[in-house]
C-alpha cells in the first residue's frame, strides 16, 4: 500500500478534546506513537523534542515502528486511529523559515517573463543557491483558508492582491542545531525529513516592493506545507544535475541527494502542473551548506525550501506565473473556465510520490 | 540618576549557578522581579511570558515597580543585585525578525554609492517602508563575540569578509500577537518596547548575492541587542517629519510615534558617528501597520527594527559603508590608524539616550 511501511511519515494529531501528540501515518490510520513506544517525547504537541534527538534515535525508532507493524500487530492495532476520527496540525514549531530559488527553469522563466530580451538568469545565480528568509510565523498546515492579500499595488494604488499565485515546492526539516560561528555538518545528520510546500504569493505586491531588499509581503501572509513529514531515510536518492561551472568547495557534492520526487499541481481538482524535482539544479545538502557557510547556526524546527519546482516541458511549470506567463495565456479548465492567477473560493492541492511512496499533499483554498 | 524610576528597562539575569529569570535595571542594581512581586511570571527565562500579558498589564506592572522604588524600600532593597553579580542574557526568544529601511539618508547614500548618476531612491522607497526577514535565530545579546563570516564575495571568489560593517538601529518588540487575516491593531497594544540593534553586515557578501531576493548570508551571521528592553511608556515622543507624498491610508499617521533618540557609534572607544533617530522618514507605528497589512500574524517576541539611522550631516551616519563611502575615505581614529571596515579584534559599542533616558549600549567585538 501506498502508506505502508517503508513510508510512515511523522504529524502531530489530535482526537476531540485531547490535546495533540506526535503520531506515524500507516495506511489510513494513524500509529498514537506516545502510547504504542511508551516514550513521552511523542506526548508533545509537535515533533521538535523527537527531531532533536539526531539520527540514529530517528533511526531506531523507524525500526521499532516497523516492527510493531510488521510483528504481532495485535498489541500495536489498538493505538492506530481511523484518519477520519482525528485533526491534523501543523507538525513542527516553525524556527527560521529560508526559500531558496534551486530551480534553473524557474529562474530563468521568471528572467524572462520580468526582463524580456536581456540574459535571464543574475551573474550569481550559476554559482549560489540564491535565497531569503521568510515568515516563520504564517507557516501553516495543510487545509487552512488563505486569505487574498491587501497590499501597495504601485504608487498610489491599494487593494487586494489581482495575481495571487502558488509555488510548488518541497521543504526540509532540521533536526539537529548546530552552533554559531562554524558551517553545520553533514546534511543527513541535521535534517530530519522532507514536507511538501506552499509559498503562496501575490505577485503584484511583490513586483512594486522587492527592489532592493526581496520579497516581504508578497510572501508574508501565508506558506502552507503538509502534515506529514516523510523521514529522509524513506526517500529514494539520485544524482543531481551536472552543474557548470564546478561550484566553491563547500558547495561541492559528497553523497546524492538528487531526490527522484514527481509532483501534482491541481487546481479546483484538475492536473495544472506536473514538476518533476529530479530537474533542480541545486540539491538540499548544497543548500544547507551554503546557508550556514558563513557560520549562521541551525536551530531544531529550522524550515528551508526548494524554491519553485519547474521543468523544461511547459506542463512541468510549478507556478501560475510561468504556466500562464504572467496570466498572458491563461490556463484553461474543464467546463470552459480559465485561470491567469487564482480567483476567490480556488483550491489548490499540490502532491507528490518519489517511487512507490506517496508523500501525501498539501492544500489550500482562497477564502 | 539615569537608570532611575522613570526609566526601569526590563532585561533577563542570572546569579552564578541560577536559572535565568526576569529582571528591572535601577542604578547599578537589579530588581529580581519573582522575588519583589511575588510573580512566577517572571521565573521565566525570557520576557515572553509577561510581555503577552499585554498593555494594561504593562502599565500596573510599571506602576507596582515605581512604588516599591519610591515607598519603603527596606523590603525591597534585599531583591535589588548588584550588576557585576549577574550574567545578562537574551531578554526575549525572538519570533520572527524583520529589517526595515525606515532612514531616507541612509538608503540616499546606498543608492549614491552603488548606482552613483542615477537616481539614488528607488521608485517604491517614498511610498512603503521597505523590509525584508532576518535571522532570527541568531539575534545574540550585547557581549556576544562576533565571527568574521566566510563567502562568496564574487564568481569564484571565496574568503573572509574584506567588509565587515555595522548598523546602528532601534528594534521593536511585539508584545500581543494577532490574528492571521487582518492587520494588526494599535502600536501601542501590541509594542512592548525598544532595544539598541546592531545589524552586522558583510557588504561583500552581500552585493554578490542579494539580486534578485535580497540580503541572506551577509545578514544572517550575527545580529546584536541590547540586553535591556526600555518600555515604550517611558520613552519621549515626537511627531515624525513630513511625508511626501502622503502615504497610502493604511500608513497614516495617527499620533506621535516619532521617538527623540540620540545615538553614539563607538570604535575601538572613540565615537565616529552621533545617528539621530529624530530623523527617521518612517515611524514605528507605519513599520507595524506595513508589516501586517497584508494580513501577516504577529507573534509574542517579533522584532522589527528600523535599518540604519542615519542624519542629514556625515559625522551622522550610522554605518562604515556611508562613513566612509565604501572603504574610499577611511575613519581616522586616535594614534594614527584607519578604518575602512572592520578588523579582527575592533570593538562596536553603540549607545543612546531619550532626552534625560538612557538605553544603555549594545557592544560586540570581531573575533
Amino acid at each position: 500500500m501506498s502508506w505502508g511501511v517503508d513510508n510512515l511519515p511523522y504529524g502531530v494529531f489530535s482526537r476531540p478534546g485531547q490535546r495533540p501528540r506526535v503520531g506515524v501515518r500507516y495506511g489510513d490510520k494513524v500509529l498514537d506513537l506516545a502510547a504504542a513506544l511508551h516514550d513521552e517525547v511523542f506526548a508533545a504537541s509537535s515533533l521538535n523534542p523527537f527531531m532533536a534527538r539526531g539520527r540514529a534515535a530517528w533511526h531506531d525508532t523507524r525500526t521499532l515502528i516497523q516492527n510493531k507493524l510488521t510483528g504481532d500487530v495485535s498489541v500495536t492495532e489498538r493505538h492506530l486511529i481511523p484518519l477520519d476520527q482525528v485533526r491534523l496540525h501543523l507538525p513542527f514549531e516553525v524556527a527560521d523559515y529560508v526559500d531558496f530559488y534551486c530551480s534553473l527553469e524557474h529562474a530563468s522563466n521568471i528572467g524572462r517573463i520580468l526582463r524580456p530580451g536581456s540574459e535571464p538568469l543574475q551573474p550569481n545565480w550559476r554559482h549560489l543557491p540564491v535565497g531569503y528568509h521568510g515568515r516563520a510565523g504564517t507557516v501553516v498546515v495543510s487545509g487552512t483558508p488563505v486569505r487574498r492579500p491587501h497590499g501597495q499595488l504601485g504608487p498610489g494604488s491599494f487593494g487586494p492582491s489581482g495575481k495571487l499565485d502558488i509555488e510548488a515546492e518541497l521543504g526540509f526539516v532540521v533536526g539537529v542545531p548546530s552552533a554559531m560561528g562554524s558551517p553545520a555538518g553533514a546534511f543527513e545528520d541535521h535534517v530530519f525529513g522532507v514536507t511538501l510546500l506552499n509559498d503562496w504569493s501575490a505577485r503584484d505586491i511583490q513586483a512594486f516592493e522587492y527592489v532592493p531588499l526581496g520579497p516581504f509581503l508578497g510572501k508574508s501572509f501565508a506558506t502552507s506545507i503538509s502534515p506529514w513529514i516523510t523521514p529522509l531515510e524513506a526517500l529514494p536518492r539520485i544524482p543531481g544535475p551536472v552543474q557548470e561551472p564546478e561550484p566553491a568547495a563547500y558547495l561541492r557534492r559528497r553523497a546524492d541527494w538528487g531526490l527522484d520526487v514527481s509532483l501534482e499541481v491541481l487546481l479546483n481538482g484538475e492536473v495544472v502542473a506536473r514538476p518533476p524535482y529530479s530537474a533542480m539544479y541545486w540539491t538540499p545538502d548544497q543548500m544547507l551548506a551554503h546557508l550556514t557557510v558563513n557560520g549562521a547556526s541551525l536551530r531544531t524546527g529550522d524550515l528551508f525550501a526548494s524554491g519553485t519546482i519547474s521543468g523544461a516541458e511547459p506542463g512541468e511549470r510549478g507556478s501560475l506565473m510561468e504556466l500562464t506567463w504572467n496570466g498572458t495565456e491563461p490556463v484553461k479548465l474543464a467546463g470552459g473556465e480559465t485561470r491567469g492567477f487564482l480567483e476567490d473560493g480556488d483550491t489548490v492541492v499540490i502532491r507528490a510520490t518519489a517511487g512507490d511512496l506517496t508523500l501525501g499533499e498539501v492544500s489550500g483554498s482562497v477564502g
